[in-house]
């Protein structure tokens, strides 16, 4: 039986300040949190499930977590769910630590630019998984990495990409030794920047693309090519295909 | 003032069942209302707007529209509106008749194969409108075209992407003479098809991928190289790197 003040805890873990204050956040469904807790990069503080998804679980992942595991039941899980269709166990991790040095020499990375859309942002961190991409620096308004959209639409790919969140201006100019591009609108081809080996690709904004102070940052601005009448691209859907052609 | 039958209508036509009965939809927001009435592709049956928004509206469009614009209340707009923050204006408009037998010979066309979230649909009608892709044909359980979230989410391209609602099954086997390509994890590396100038491609559903019955009817299955160790690419990222490269 969940207590009124561990229900109000796991509640409250929807909202960035509390997440910040505690360095908590929550994943839910057997598929993440599985992954989760195999892959070993975030801390597992605890688990509430369902009976039916220990019946499930690989010997190895229960003799390590059953210790920390309430069994619950349907009515209760409904109320700690941020999904519509809660979905078996939910578990509450510790933040991990930024690499707020991330290797950028020889690397590519990406810069967002205020995306606000936590799906968007999930969905970016499932491509630079895809495409082996191990920055991402976020500017301070950029959804927040452990909003609990953002968690479910990562699948696991939070474990393997390293967020920082930080005044993206500083930051470039940082770093300026590194080529640094802007997805825009009216720039070269992105096939100019084809097989690139080191480079900041910087993302924009949904609405307003990547701000002025920032694309002043820029060496080059970059576009995908149209060939319709569409205005613009999802930024999410910019970026893969920007990671698509660096590696292509 | 709104009558409770107006508000009642226009709540229902949030359900699928009702816009298939009443052949109408119905889209949000000064940019998106203006350009489809601008864009004359479907027509307009009832506006319903803050005074605010007929005070921007040019010239044109005024003498066109306001004799069919009912000015409300930021209260009333709120009751009809399936925005979280309601904007400006609401239009109804009758749907368009879809071309059930478009030209797939010389052509690109995408299949979509139960495409289930609402965001990814109208996601990928914009990469097609971004690409020149006319047509886009869905399975029976692909998301429905004018959910208010797909209507949203495309930014007028509906109105220059025709799509069409259908067994898949069927309609591949009967369009045989193209060549038919699906989108999956093991296939051959996306690069085979670049500069396509013919052919259809599927993309499969969020979770499930392209069922196999669909996948039997492909000549062959391609796949975006991967570079990481994410499991999958979200379904409209997946189109958008694909028609890049065709059109690349």
């Amino acid at each position: 039986m969940l207590t009124k003040a561990t229900i109000k805890y796991i509640q409250s873990l929807q909202h960035k300040k509390f997440r910040d204050e505690e360095g908590a956040f929550f994943a839910e469904g057997p598929k993440l949190v599985n992954e989760l807790l195999q892959g070993d990069v975030f801390v597992c503080k605890n688990i509430y499930a369902l009976p039916e998804w220990g019946s499930l679980l690989p010997e190895q992942l229960k003799n390590r977590y059953f210790h920390q595991t309430a069994f619950i039941k349907d009515f209760e899980l409904e109320k700690i769910s941020a999904l519509s269709k809660p979905n078996q166990v939910l578990a509450v991790f510790e933040k991990k630590k930024a690499d707020n040095n991330p290797l950028v020499k020889n690397n590519i990375s990406i810069v967002l630019d205020d995306i606000q859309d936590p799906g968007n942002l999930g969905t970016i961190i499932r491509i630079a998984d895809w495409f082996g991409v191990k920055n991402i620096v976020c500017s301070l308004h950029t959804a927040d990495m452990y909003n609990s959209k953002v968690v479910q639409s990562t699948m696991a790919s939070l474990q393997r990409v390293n967020l920082i969140y930080t005044d993206i201006e500083i930051w470039l100019t940082e770093n300026k030794t590194i080529p640094v591009y802007a997805a825009t609108l009216h720039g070269e081809p992105l096939q100019s920047i084809s097989s690139l080996k080191e480079g900041i690709i910087i993302i924009g904004n949904e609405s307003k693309g990547v701000s002025d102070a920032i694309i002043k940052l820029a060496d080059k601005k970059i576009t995908i090519p149209s060939f319709g009448e569409a205005e613009s691209l999802n930024a999410a859907v910019a970026a893969g295909i920007i990671m698509y052609e660096i590696r292509r």
